[in-house]
């Protein structure tokens, strides 16, 4: 496995589209010099190589696929709706592949992947989630700053890959985590979802108390019909599939949703009401300063705001298998300087011998 | 009572402020030549006087509330913390009082007023809710346009000056709906207070399953701290009184939410959420059709753009006691042509024959 973006001969974008021609952007402001082949319509495929997205490109899937170190998956009304199967199917051995469209099955996914398990599988994910207009506008070198990016390896050996991207997207400005499957799955459910649910159980209540002979105002009926829409809309992405593939987890949250409606009623009956807001308003400041401050141990690298140092430490990193939890940039400490946080205080030590030997000074945090 | 505006001879504003100055220039929009007495800070009663929003003020109350046949009681952080119970206690016999103080305890100002028969106490409110920043910067001639403002008035006998009200706030391009304070609290309840509930509940949902040693991105740090912001805000504001105010209202949308919950867990287990969903977004899209169909029926009336024939109308309606349900501009059919909302056929064609004897055509809506 080439887990060196300079060991990268080609890339494939399947599907050309704001969220991978960023992605091309930063492979190249990384330092990544070799073939970035282009698959979607003829006329998208034209403009991105017009617009120097890509060195070259086509309309067949095969055509892209063949010989790839590097394939990323992006949305594409253009290409045919199984593609991400032929991808699985057809992709080189030992090939990345970055799944970057944010409406995938993740079960159905999981499935596919683990018939090759040459493949090194990376699930994308971006916060704040795109919103689709006004990201397609925005200008795709800034796309990354000031985003989260969580990438999640299927399996332990896609590590090193999923490091290597890692440095792409921090390169570009990006807070990135990388986790596993199950950990994402269960914190999609617990803060991503139920931001969906109580959408939807807001309209449904709403809409079971609402009686036609009662004033709805145009103000209420541009609100229920944003809900209404929202829904709808949500539906058509796929949001009804997302809660159904995460069924256990969204099962665990309306138990939590009960449990605190039956908590407000207790204290709007007995009148501590204030008494149990200002507890959860306490517990919540409570609660972020805890996972600010208990967050694994971190160290600063200068890398002179050079991507070939960046490329050196994830490379040093990845051989030792040590790995990053999260790379920051630095602001406060002016170009070049780079905070990784580590999974304890064991691997931090390793960390900086293992980089102090590659030339790399280093710098702890506390 | 005078229930014509062009009966008032003094109207005062007890705190000067977007809401109030809005209301001012309506007064004038319409037609009201009589003083415009403000009562507020020193600098900021000068400010007004200079940008001719009052013909006079002061710092006292009582100099604003003598033989004031009209007070609006608007916030302000220079006027006393007990301000209402004052105004109350030394309002003219017959004074009118518009309360446009969005955060009042309802439960307070019904037992307060109960005291003085004699007043005609209007609850004011306002869709789309105020932003406090947003609100103070927006041109206060436009102010009311395209709003909906539901007013309150207390007893029957307080129609007539709701009705003159109306007239005002519809001739600046508001919608205006009538209806008692029950109504609107069950209304309010259900409509309102549902979302703020539901804002908590996700914020307690998402803490309560939040571990520390979870991901916690910069993205969902901001989500978090964004929605303890503003349940604490919502608190200062007076959230919480007027849940406590609406208890039992409050209750039966929890018991609602509870309802909800229980469904979608069902149609998750039995794999029915589709179904479930699509049945929800097809009974909001009747209801809307309904809410607008099953309106009371309509009239519309030719008033030539001028505010004397409004509030020509408002009299004739008022002394006839018939109740108009909503007054709304047809920009359709130009300026000058309103559609009146009665509640009943009977009531309306009393309306038609009221409103011939006093000269004015009026046309039936279907």
């Amino acid at each position: 496995m080439n887990h060196q973006l300079s060991d990268l001969r080609k890339i494939c974008l399947l599907g050309i589209n704001p969220v991978t021609s960023a992605f091309a952007a930063a492979l190249k402001n990384s330092g990544f010099r070799g073939e970035l082949f282009g698959v979607d319509s003829e006329k998208i495929v034209k403009d991105a190589w017009g617009k120097t997205v890509i060195t070259d490109g086509s309309t067949s899937l095969d055509e892209g696929l063949k010989n790839s170190d590097l394939v990323a998956l992006g949305e594409s009304k253009h290409l045919p709706e199984d593609t991400f199967a032929f991808a699985v199917d057809r992709a080189a051995s030992d090939a990345v592949m970055l799944d970057m469209i944010s409406n995938r099955h993740r079960l159905d996914r999981s499935i596919a992947v683990a018939a090759r398990r040459d493949l090194h599988y990376i699930g994308f994910h971006i916060e704040p989630t795109l919103g689709t207009t006004a990201d397609c506008s925005a200008n795709i070198r800034a796309f990354f700053s000031g985003k989260t990016v969580l990438l999640t390896p299927q399996f332990k050996s896609d590590i090193p890959a999923a490091e290597m991207l890692t440095t792409v997207f921090v390169a570009c400005g990006a807070s990135v985590h990388s986790m596993n499957q199950d950990k994402f799955d269960e914190r999609h459910a617990q803060f991503d979802l139920v931001s969906d649910v109580l959408k939807f159980l807001e309209l449904e209540t709403i809409l079971r108390n609402c009686r036609p002979e009662q004033v709805v105002t145009q103000h209420l009926e541009s609100r229920i019909s944003q809900q209404l829409d929202y829904c709808s809309d949500s539906r058509k992405s796929e949001w009804l599939k997302e809660l159904a593939d995460n069924r256990s987890e969204v099962i665990k949250v309306l138990s939590t949703i009960e449990a605190t409606v039956g908590n407000l009623r207790t204290n709007l009956l007995i009148g501590s009401l204030d008494e149990h807001v200002a507890s959860v308003i306490q517990a919540g400041r409570a609660l972020l300063s805890k996972a600010v401050s208990s967050e694994g141990p971190e160290l600063i690298v200068n890398t002179g705001d050079s991507p070939r140092v960046m490329q050196a430490i994830a490379t040093a990193m990845a051989e030792a298998r040590i790995a990053i939890d999260r790379i920051e940039r630095l602001t406060e400490r002016g170009d070049g300087y780079f905070k990784l946080r580590l999974l304890s205080l064991d691997e931090r030590a390793r960390a900086e011998s293992v980089l102090r030997t590659a030339g790399i000074e280093t710098e702890q945090t506390d």
